[in-house]
């Protein structure tokens, strides 16, 4: 197990934010978003981190050369539940670089208050799921930021 | 963080085993089943244990006074990507009950080759989603059996 | 089948827009969106449209008497694919209401090129699933709006 | 819409069957399973299908020459909700195939009660979602056999 860091409860610990609407296709017969649909908001945040970052998808898109980050661990803790319709705040953080793999930390609220808190492992591989070498702009995006 | 059980690499450490075959729209744009597939094979496999254990799922199923067990909790560890159409068999294990929660380990293997490991905890809710007794069949449930 | 909407590839025959950007969880080893996503993305385009128009959800958030739109029939038309990434507009508009039922059309492009075209068949039903009288502000929804 | 095939309501009118049981991430909060997990079961039913008439999948996993069989159109009817844990029967038959195409339809029944039908319209692609030359095993899959 090489998931080691701690997500904040504080929303200042992080350095993006992205916004998500949950959809009904994602509520389960409890009422309430299956937690089978974490991981798919965990990575559209983290997505759009890089994105907003600068990082250019087009390896994953065209099956060359490029570089994503797989998930080696996975971890989500439920604090309370998400419903239908709610907009939900993911608040992401990177840290724990070594030269293979790198953590993300997430926080989930919805107006303000705590839903979940989540953190992925990743390590850098090439289009066809091959390890790569971690792009150097992932050292300037390492903790909250100034 | 509650999590605590440590998923044993041993297939003798689990009691129940369930085989499901991998869908391709569970795949992802890197050939590989996508880490967000993985909370629902785990789900089936926990739901096959029950269901081999007799637990009932109407309560769930019409609303009304029966138990379902929320997950609080979930960590994946990937060790080797699982491809479409594999044959998986998840084994899986119940330990650390307590009087409010108890924790699921699992083990996924494809031919015998470990595939990924995995841990859920579990709050006992009724139909609603509030906390409800835990039922006394569990405690029958927990470790490999004999 | 009651399905007859026929949609237009034309984005002024629609009366509303939602764009939304997929997701690489939704891609499959094709490389492109896999077809088992466009239900959800219909939906929540459908969803916007009616939160657009003041359609209350508390209903189906809270169980009691409020009304949702049962999916009848459902037919989409792959003519391009998606990619992961793409900024995906989902034009929307209403039509063939009768009593019990209404049809929803849809056109999904991508920087103005046509992706795919759908039509969804509704019936209105309570919380629990039943029948319910279609709510009267529909008819204000039907066609482009002027 | 090339879309032409008339699924039966007879049992007798298909040449396969598979049997999947739906899972507790597949309901909605409704109570009933999304209908945006039915694309998913057909294609599981399709796949099975294909397996046991031997078509070789190693195309699609392997990203090389193998061919596959691009959904072009899809259509879905729901006749009664499928509910968590249902053992469905999805019975399967080949029809309408053309030089470029080919359409499935399906008939899901539990316990000998229909549920939905559906159908698909396929075309041949290679590994990377080119145009390929439709598989001649195919003519031998056509109707719902003797």
């Amino acid at each position: 197990m090489r998931l080691s860091l701690k997500p904040s409860l504080d929303p200042t610990a992080y350095r993006f934010c992205h916004d998500l609407r949950t959809r009904f296709a994602e509520t389960d017969a409890m009422g309430i978003i299956h937690h089978g649909a974490y991981p798919a908001y965990l990575e559209e945040a983290r997505a759009a981190m890089l994105r907003d970052a600068g990082f250019p998808y087009d390896g994953v898109r065209d099956g060359d050369l490029g570089v994503d980050f797989a998930v080696l661990e996975l971890y989500v803790r439920h604090r309370r539940p998400l419903l239908f319709d709610d907009l939900v705040t993911v608040h992401v953080v990177v840290d724990d670089l070594t030269r293979t793999t790198f953590q993300v930390g997430y926080l989930l609220t919805v107006d303000d208050v705590v839903r979940a808190t989540a953190v992925t492992v990743h390590g850098a591989v090439d289009g066809r799921g091959r390890p790569a070498r971690m792009p150097a702009f992932l050292s300037g995006l390492v903790g909250p930021g100034s």
